[in-house]
């Protein structure tokens, strides 16, 4: 069974954990010195001449707005990325959120997957053994079953399917569709299409496909032009930092905001479009990297019960250990976090975990993932227990996070709201030109490697949010 | 450039073709009888024991109502699928289309991609030239530029987006947003999201998420329960086959449904819900193998243009030579086909080619594909060109088809209505329980793979048309 699967795996990687650890952590930190570079070093302005390019030969088939530059990955080591022109620049964002841990790292197995298999009829043999070994072993608490999915927006696309079919079934009574929802769904139309929402926050990000976007609210150049669906947003707190000082007037705050939460969902079903799930971030990361505190997660989660719908907490970006926890949730510190968890990015597959009651039958498509991310998956997860990365990250984030504090001390006037879990780490910059201008600088020191000055494509560091803020994601 | 690219690459292509074409084609035949295998072998009843053991398992993780039987994709070789309890079948299938040239084609390049890059912000260095060596020499008349997406769905909800986007701009007459646009598209209302919609056809699958979804209407499995869109469909036509031998009764059933489609975009503009784009299969595959004539295809290309909405061709299923052409369209004959034309599964990346006034500059996601999938697609054409393998679709295509014929004339009763292009055929069966019967046998002879008895999940061959029928695309 799985579940015999996971133990016999845990007991072998404790026991290789006992006998390796002591001789091969030495070893390993070696290995992983000599690896990496010791520092920045820059060749040229960024674009260099290669990049510049390259820019211009695939602007005659794509478009080039949103690059930086064009990447040397083979060359690329560790935390240090390098481009086509020679140029080696520290990689902050570890490009959007989604290298786990770090360029080359020697440990990733190196294999070849000719055949794709479509995963959900006909799955390679190792397909629930790999699953047990990479997402099951990270399960968050409660959930035992996870779908695999292509990428973030899909992923997200069926966590929401998932949900209403899940809260349409709860509404029936049983799952056996009228012949009237037979009929009316396939021209589109009530009630084989219901008019069920899912209620979102403002400054929240979920995806760009079509249901996705209807429940992303960080920028409006993700949204312009595209017909969205009729569905609650609420207020995400806004929070001053560091949360101790300011226990009170943040508790007010995330009242407010639950409050809003309640009258949506009761709106909502009086209007004839009741809430079949809630989404939200841990953090919101596009947003402008927003906290809430877990008494408010606790809250919402609550809410959510109360009323009758799910709850699915997106964990899209903060998930995968930067936040010095596997999971951004773990910070609540509750057993039933949530009824659907869903992610992609650094996790290499996309996918979602559910609750037992939210059975995804019908959710299904060609691919459902790729098998060769799960390989790559349990090697990564691998590296994170045997290096024990995550401690790492909590050490290394309070250094950065101290770091940050400091800053804002020495340039008040700057530099605010410094704020962070792990590496996840976030500063306000007094507007966007000194934002642009510190990151510039920054960048041609080789110190990392985003300069954006436009937020036409709406990557972070976010430029629409007032005062502007760079986030350290990795 | 990436014209001059293109150029030199087809140069190299036409030289190393030259040299060696007259010397490899024999060995490739010979290395390629040696490594197919000569027929099918049967072992066990198939799910066998090992199958069924793996699928309880899985089921503690997944839903495993869709699977047949787990692979082995080691043993798997050309046309014949291995499972795990060694029963070798032919793959009529082909997965769910989305094998381009058989399990384990030796020329398939063996390599490993550690770093999976975000494309639309820092590219690899070879990115461009890999893009023109593989999708771009492949790219549909009329067309220039091309986007990587993850999946097939992804890559029609972001063409969608596209269509929305250039109509927009057209209706302002300038792409600046006004206030209002941004303001109200951050809450999801119009004019900001605006109340656009795309025309499809009854029968049209085009993916699984929520904007694929609104424009799919093949199966009601697919649909229930998930909120939809407003949007206009229109009546595919029921033609009668042979084509040929119905040309004046095929051609009312044409003219009848193209009516309908200006109709209805007459209509939705009426109610402020205007036709930004109009979407398509070239063959309606998962709905049923239905055809139409390129006269057909002509026509509704031109009442596009006469009402100003795109021309969306989805070519996911119908791309990558199972035609016998390399896309479908190509049997229209048409130099501008099409504003947009979509692909994924054979074509192991998705994307969507289009027309440089559909300029996607908003179109943009953390991954934008996988940059891996392009080099295998490189090789696969490489294959396809080598091997000529598009007129041995042709070829034995119809010899297929001409099979199909006598069935059907050796058994009037239980066949009809043969059809297809290239090796993209199907005949229909006189019911559900015939089609089941008749599909067991050849499998537990190894002569398919499939025998879903159930249309719960609505994959191929499909289950909710009377008659039913079986394709044997690939």
């Amino acid at each position: 069974s799985a579940s015999s699967i996971i133990k016999q795996r845990s007991a072998t990687w404790l026991r290789q954990t006992n006998d390796i650890t002591l001789y091969v952590s030495k070893a390993a930190a070696k290995t992983q010195m000599e690896f990496e570079y010791d520092g920045p070093s820059m060749k040229t302005e960024v674009p260099g001449p290669r990049s510049k390019e390259l820019t211009k030969q695939l602007g005659e088939i794509q478009n080039v707005g949103a690059i930086n530059f064009f990447c040397n990955y083979e060359e690329s080591r560790g935390n240090y990325l390098v481009d086509v022109d020679g140029n080696r620049m520290l990689d902050v964002y570890t490009q959007i959120s989604s290298i786990p841990i770090g360029y080359n790292h020697p440990s990733l197995i190196k294999s070849a997957f000719v055949n794709r298999p479509a995963l959900g009829i006909m799955p390679p043999e190792n397909f629930p053994e790999k699953l047990a070994e990479s997402l099951l072993s990270v399960a968050p608490s409660g959930m035992s079953r996870v779908q695999t999915m292509a990428c973030g927006s899909c992923s997200n696309e069926n966590a929401y399917k998932a949900m209403f079919i899940w809260y349409r079934n709860k509404e029936r009574g049983h799952n056996i569709p009228s012949d009237e929802d037979v009929s009316s769904c396939m021209i589109n139309q009530s009630p084989g299409c219901p008019d069920f929402s899912i209620l979102s926050f403002m400054g929240g990000f979920h995806g760009r496909t079509m249901g996705c976007l209807a429940t992303t609210h960080s920028k409006a150049i993700h949204k312009l032009d595209v017909p969205s669906f009729d569905w609650p947003i609420a207020p995400f707190p806004k929070l001053k930092y560091p949360l101790e000082e300011f226990t009170r007037e943040n508790a007010q705050e995330e009242a407010r905001c639950l409050e809003e939460v309640e009258d949506l969902i009761v709106q909502w079903r009086q209007k004839g479009r009741p809430v079949a799930g809630i989404v939200i971030e841990p953090i919101q990361a596009e947003g402008g990297d927003n906290h809430a505190t877990p008494d408010f997660f606790k809250k919402l989660r609550n809410i959510a019960h109360k009323h009758g719908s799910a709850f699915h907490v997106d964990e899209v970006q903060t998930g995968g250990g930067a936040t010095g926890k596997f999971w951004a949730h773990e910070h609540w510190g509750m057993d039933d976090p949530a009824d659907i968890v869903s992610f992609s990015k650094k996790m290499l597959t996309g996918g979602f975990y559910h609750k037992d009651e939210l059975q995804a039958y019908r959710i299904f498509n060609t691919w459902m993932g790729d098998p060769s991310k799960n390989l790559f998956l349990a090697e990564v997860l691998n590296v994170i227990r045997r290096e024990n990365l995550l401690e790492e990250v909590t050490r290394s984030g309070k250094t950065l996070l101290q770091g940050l504090y400091q800053l804002q001390d020495q340039y008040p006037n700057l530099l605010s709201s410094a704020r962070g879990q792990g590496t996840f780490c976030a500063i306000d910059i007094r507007d966007d030109a000194t934002r642009n201008s510190i990151l510039l600088k920054a960048r041609d020191k080789g110190k990392t490697h985003y300069s954006h000055t436009d937020g036409l494509i709406g990557i972070c560091p976010c430029t629409n949010t007032q005062p502007t803020h760079t986030d350290m994601d990795g």
